[in-house]
């Protein structure tokens, strides 16, 4: 038998746990609730397993949550020693929360165990798999609490400033702040910062406790890299716990530009500190779940840590449970990324039982979706709809484009999507082709070389998003891609893009058209601008034109950009994408190309993930060398390919 | 301005006081989860008021959750003083809850104050209304504890049995057992009994609890007549505090025939016990909301409180939430008379709001069960289906014929509230049309001049379920209803009705038919059966020729059967429908008439509520007099018709 875990219905502790996430956001003091609906576990489960006992024995079964047990057809409180012969029987185990947790259950002992050969119901009559996660191994397990590692971390420097200290952590950070051998009669204001002028600035400080009445303190996670604390600080001791996911790197990267190696670490670093219970927008302000900035982190994801578990459970969070009232984020793209997302998954990870999982969910979300698109299947926008796209001055005065591109590469995720389940796609191909020639009509402007914003304006306006979808979903032929090169991404005349967000986009489309130089200048001048701001982690935007604490101001608030973004993280798929250059070409790998590019570097040395093994590359004075740690790849070196064998270094 | 209530998301409070009260039954000692999937209150709330400040002031929100307000665009935490200038304002107020429980708020001050006025979202664009209840007023009430109201009653009786003492409460009740001047080094067994053998039988003892480390007990609330204590029992004090709603009874009857006063005050008394947060179906075992049970109790209601607030929230707790996974109560029959209960809800008391409230989820609801009939658009079984109608054997062994009456009803039912929300009902028409003619082709049989259970069998099985219906519901023409009435009512050869349930619809065919007698004798030998077996409330079933404790046993469990089962109080309705004679003519009784009927009775004095008065009618030595508390009744006696005015009597 497998070791027991603690089990529960599939899906229902990511809910629960982003339910709480959700809940957490707080400014300037208040709790600032999220801005959209939240789904919740479903109260009551019947876990289910008909099993042989070898021998006479007995079980207990622990539950969170209350309930009986019926084996074979006899009840039995949950909590107590239930006697068992040898032979077959047959066990329902039915609980119910009412405190907005998840039932969850644990067996171990010689007749029986918990183990995810269990299958379950919430209690109506369709049959679910049940979860069960290798951080909940014990009796003492609960997986009501989200498990983190934790290290004591200290401050650098401590300074008095007016009528406190100011504490310098080194670097951003997240975690438990401690504060000890404190005055109970005296009360502490705390300010936290991510940049030194946040935290001494009280009242514009985001974040913010007063505390009173006890000797320590042991505070909620926040990120800050400086504590402000006024009071009665004399003797007091400040530290913090630094909570994290020990989630493991297995990709790296340096060259010959020093510069770079900072960039990978920051990058790395600040995607460490968004990696939580589901990937994170930002670890100070937010701390929510976007599909839009997720999509990004997936990418990151494989070509740092190949984690499979954290992408699941980010999707399923971002899901969340029928009926589906508005967009996920109420963002009409982001329900798009989330169904494209699922489909990407699938492709690197061949994970077919994950389909499976959200397939009936992603199929009401699509006829969610479809249900508001207008009489030509435009997506256009409802009541209640954020048509985002991006930060950045659009015509969004009629059905976007960019939408509609987004819109035609989902209904081509739920054609594949549906072959994989078993059903016909064809309706989604029609209506992909449909759409495409309805977008190419409506939107490319033959003058102008490239897709308009909105048709029904007149206007004509051209940004860059749209075309930039249009290459890197490959949208058009080779003809509108040179069109689109040279007449919106190389041309000054249209606005630049001002998010990393959409940045990482616009650099994918550069990779994809070989421009791997103009990638490695963009991170040079704008991850490392910020770097050489003195950023210990990349931020949520970033203009060299601002000065100062100018830098720090968002959302108009003085503090409200975030210093830890997770979706700066890009560098880490863009140099793994296009200067190692590895990438698959069959799903989960099983076929893949590693297609260096050194670009403007003199050397470099890079490894990547796959799903099993890594491939590392080296590159110096013209010599190539690769190893990879599966079977599968094809090295593609100055037009020349070579097949690799797992394990053996071919050098060219 | 109103006086301030506690506000939420209308609905939420019979959402998660259903949850709560659904977790609590326990049998044998072990928690007893429900049968079903339950829905759970919507996390996030957002409280949406524009107003207008006659002069500068400020005001408070309390909340039961986190969250902020923004007033005029301006965020502060919950909980302290908001200033506000005179003119006018608008103020929006984020809350959520984590915990299971529902957003609430409470603000009272000379500006501002919570009340019905008020608009919320759940985070979506859909507005809703808040919901208000009178008895949560002041700053420390808390919508999450539903309010009841307590009397201390003792034991009339203590003997002491074996090694314990036996405590007779004198009749069944429902109530938390306080047990003082206990040892808290001792062990107490406490068995609670309907009956004197249940409470001294320990094995068999459905409700039971084992307490021990304090002198004092304030057990959960639970239904009993009898308490068996086992321990160290010298000194012991049991008392209990009754839990009850204050509902105040407008209706009264009696006659000349002394044992139907104790009848009724038995039926009154059964149905108070039962009327609590929802209609239960019993206080003991269950104490769950069953949707055919509660359809009895709408009736019953009408005829003894008119109270429409238990109604509705009994209405919205069964409704539950899309997704529809599952038939009401997981039986198929449930959920059409849920749909039927609403219109019919409608008709007594003209409350459009409510059904405005509940039409979105209800057309969902009315969907879900379209979607699982057969290619003729006939009621079948399928994965999950519960097929009940009646304890009773029947043939099942196909499409049921009173399935098909019921959602012949329950189209009907839609057409009728389509129209109500301005809704086009026509198709519903249509099918029901439709219906009603297959029904007739495929399941009268001439031969015996009855509805058969099932065509598809061949056994042309006839029993009373689909033939009563066939009635109740306006079916079928007179001359079916005279062969139903010969061929299955009266014909002894059909299985008779064995539960009070269906008895009662039974009964309802008879009144009808102006059989008032029947009723009568029924009413008679039926429920002061039970009280000449001592019933102190009406059981949930009873069969004069069981003996002894063979009465308590049901579901193979010895003390199994219900003693005081809401289904039992249906002489309220039988007497005060067809003996008093009072029904409604029009929505909410704008007319209705009185047909008073004494049947056997040589005398009789009768009060039935209107929505608004009461209609109070008295006969003795063959002489009538009638008073109605409001204006629209119509006297119809022996033959001919009086117009009543308010408050006149009216006497012939």
């Amino acid at each position: 038998m497998s070791q027991a875990r603690w089990i529960w219905l599939k899906g229902e502790f990511e809910i629960y746990h982003s339910l709480l996430l959700h809940s957490r956001r707080q400014e300037y003091g208040a709790d600032h609730p999220v801005m959209w609906d939240q789904a919740t576990p479903y109260p009551g489960v019947i876990f289910k397993k008909t099993f042989t006992a070898e021998k006479d024995g007995s079980f207990t079964i622990l539950a969170r949550g209350r309930g009986r047990a019926k084996l074979d057809g006899v009840q039995y409180p949950v909590g107590v020693e239930i006697p068992v012969t040898a032979g077959e029987h047959s066990l329902d185990v039915e609980i119910t929360c009412t405190d907005g947790t998840f039932p969850c259950i644990y067996i171990d002992s010689e007749v029986l165990r918990t183990d995810k050969s269990w299958i379950c119901t919430h209690v109506t009559a369709e049959k679910f798999p049940v979860d069960a996660k290798k951080e909940y191994t014990t009796p003492e397990d609960n997986p009501h609490v989200f498990k983190f590692s934790y290290k004591t971390i200290v401050p650098e420097v401590e300074i008095a400033v007016r009528d406190g200290v100011l504490y310098d952590f080194g670097k951003e950070t997240f975690g438990r702040l401690q504060i000890k051998n404190a005055d109970p009669n005296a009360t502490y204001e705390i300010y936290y910062g991510e940049s030194r002028e946040e935290a001494l600035d009280k009242p514009q400080a985001l974040i913010r406790q007063t505390v009173t009445g006890e000797p320590d303190y042991d505070l909620i996670p926040r990120a800050f890299r400086y504590i402000y604390v006024c009071g009665k600080i004399d003797g007091l001791t400040v530290t913090a716990e630094y909570e994290y996911l020990p989630l493991e790197d297995r990709a790296s990267f340096a060259c010959d530009v020093e510069k770079i190696r900072k960039i990978w670490d920051t990058c790395v670093y600040t995607f460490h500190l968004n990696s939580r219970e589901f990937y994170l927008d930002g670890i100070k302000r937010d701390r929510w779940v976007w599909s839009g900035d997720a999509y990004q982190s997936y990418m990151a994801n494989n070509y740092l840590y190949f984690n499979n578990d954290i992408t699941r459970r980010t999707i399923i969070a971002l899901l969340g449970k029928p009926p589906y009232e508005q967009h996920i984020n109420t963002i009409n793209d982001y329900t798009m990324y989330l169904i494209i997302a699922v489909y990407e998954y699938y492709r690197n990870t061949g994970d077919l039982e994950f389909v499976q999982f959200v397939w009936k969910r992603l199929r009401i979300l699509y006829g969610f979706l479809a249900s508001r698109a207008d009489e030509q299947d435009y997506i256009c926008h409802r009541s209640g709809d954020w048509i985002f796209i991006d930060w950045s001055p659009m015509d969004k005065s009629g059905n976007l484009c960019a939408e509609q591109i987004l819109y035609w590469q989902t209904k081509k995720a739920m054609a594949a999507l549906s072959e994989l389940m078993g059903e016909n796609g064809e309706t989604y191909t029609a209506e992909a082709k449909k759409l495409k020639e309805q977008i190419l009509r409506d939107y490319w402007n033959t003058e102008k070389g490239a897709f308009i914003d909105c048709y029904s304006s007149g206007k004509n306006n051209v940004t860059r998003h749209a075309n930039i979808f249009a290459i890197l979903y490959d949208f058009v032929d080779e003809d509108k891609i040179r069109s689109i090169y040279e007449n919106v991404l190389e041309n000054e005349e249209i606005t630049p893009i001002t998010t990393p967000y959409f940045e990482f986009f616009e650099l994918l489309a550069y990779g994809k058209l070989g421009k791997l130089e103009h990638i490695q200048d963009k991170i040079e001048s704008y991850w490392g601008g910020i770097l050489d701001l003195g950023g210990t982690s990349v931020w949520e935007q970033f203009d060299p034109n601002k000065e100062g604490i100018e830098h720090y101001e968002m959302y108009d608030k003085k503090y409200g950009c975030s210093l830890c973004h997770a979706w700066g993280s890009g560098p880490i798929y863009l140099l793994g994408r296009f200067c190692v250059g590895v990438y698959p070409t069959d799903v989960a790998y099983k076929t893949f190309r590693v297609e260096p590019n050194p670009g403007k570097y003199k050397s470099f040395q890079g490894t990547v993930p796959l799903p099993e093994g890594e491939v590392r590359v080296e590159y110096a004075d013209g010599k190539l060398s690769v190893t990879a740690g599966a079977e599968g790849g094809t090295l593609c070196w100055q037009g020349k390919e070579y097949t690799l064998k797992k394990d053996v270094t071919l050098t060219v």
